[in-house]
């Protein structure tokens, strides 16, 4: 746990984030859609998982903010890994989320920061957490007693959604193929008795959650720094992130984002089977 | 075919289509991200497709700059059917391509307006064509010598990629079920050979195709008003839009869109099997 924290604070770890957004919006953007393709290396032997120079700038240029400003706070980055902190505060950092979208030139990518509570191994329960989409200019902040999202049409508060009703339920993933074999088929249960289901938008889909565009969110698979800045988000908006059995999301894995505590029981119900 | 048109024509074909597009703008974004739903009706008895107070808003406000502007051409309109002209020109207007995209949010629906021959039952070949994305404010135009986009990132010339290589290549899709299930497995035989698959982008792909940052866009079961400004802004860009099997596209069905000939011709001996 972080030692007890004044509002003056929170609000430097709020504009500290905000700091970090812009650092990493103008790294991202500076390699973003280039005429000719961009020059991407595989990170993992087996699998597509493009880590561009991008990511490792708008990674690098937070990690400097942080030193500046917060020399205390941990740091748990998905490029430059883990750097401990004294002070009880991890920054976890995805510099570019949605790699393959950002090479594929979709406005759909964005850079989490999400602020937690140190942990033991990975991160703790997050505090607070913003996810930026530099192209759009689009900005979904949540925490300590804040909720909203800046772009294109001005300031508006995040709330997400009332409705317990799968049938009419939104239900968005990164793609058709979630997980393990197993995995596939609870998502694939629970796909069949939406409204809609729909793919391809990364860390972008708990945003339009957050903001009461849609009403489920489900991934498996996930890492800490894919899930903290979108956890505080959502339930800072009055939404719920857990794993798919109902316990913390903030460590990885199976994650499922709802927007109120109905549809989370009726959609944890499908995906338990 | 229309009557010879000049340069002084072109240049008000342009300029109308940049008007329409800044009225399908206001109307589309005036309904756009509310709080707690839309109210979206059921078009077909069977299936979602929802139709939106902004769908039709947006097209009658374009219908009414036409009926100013350009008294004499034709309009085929996804929303209110096809009006006859006597110019031998006829606008193909989609005023929201993606309406499910559109109801949950998501930045890459579009308004779609084609300038198209007259045709017989269904309009011709497109001359010119515009994709808007109104909420990030971006426009793809094509056509009469011009391939540009302007955006976020101010204005930059629409370029198709090089390269034709299937085993490096980029394919988008709306959905991963793709038409019949005969054109499905024609389309999963092409996904397994690509490098990347996205899904959920609309119209948005074939913007990416012209703008150079994807390679492939196959879909199957569309209609004149979903191709016609895509084909123009894509071909503007030096890309190259048939349907499965070599021929027009343009009047709608299967559509297989490319950066340049050898990837088309590649993905095409893929989609015969």
């Amino acid at each position: 746990m972080p030692h007890a924290f004044s509002l003056a604070e929170q609000a430097d770890l709020l504009s500290t984030a905000e700091a970090l957004a812009e650092a990493a919006r103008g790294a991202t953007l500076a390699h973003f859609r280039p005429q000719g393709g961009i020059g991407a290396e595989n990170k993992l032997t087996s699998g597509f998982d493009p880590v561009t120079v991008a990511d490792r700038a708008a990674e690098a240029a937070m990690r400097e903010i942080l030193a500046t400003r917060r020399p205390k706070d941990g740091i748990w980055g998905e490029e430059y890994g883990v750097t401990k902190g004294t002070s009880g505060f991890t920054w976890v950092l995805d510099p570019i989320d949605g790699t393959r979208g950002y090479l594929s030139g979709t406005p759909t990518w964005g850079v989490l920061i999400g602020l937690s509570e140190e942990g033991e191994s990975k991160p703790g329960a997050p505090l607070m957490g913003v996810i930026d989409q530099p192209y759009i200019g689009e900005r979904f902040l949540g925490g300590f007693g804040t909720a909203r999202v800046t772009g294109p049409m001005g300031q508006a508060e995040l709330r997400a959604r009332a409705g317990g009703d799968l049938a009419q339920a939104v239900l968005f993933s990164t793609f058709p193929e979630v997980g393990t074999a197993e995995e596939g088929a609870a998502f694939a249960r629970l796909a069949k008795q939406v409204k809609l289901t729909r793919y391809g938008t990364d860390c972008y889909a708990y945003a339009l959650l957050a903001a009461g565009q849609i009403d489920l969110v489900v991934e498996a698979g996930l890492q800490p720094y894919d899930v903290a800045a979108p956890i505080a988000v959502i339930e800072a908006a009055g939404g719920l992130v857990t794993d798919w059995a109902g316990g913390p999301a903030y460590e990885g894995g199976r994650v499922l984002a709802a927007a109120n505590a109905e549809i989370h029981a009726a959609a944890m119900a499908v995906l338990q089977g």
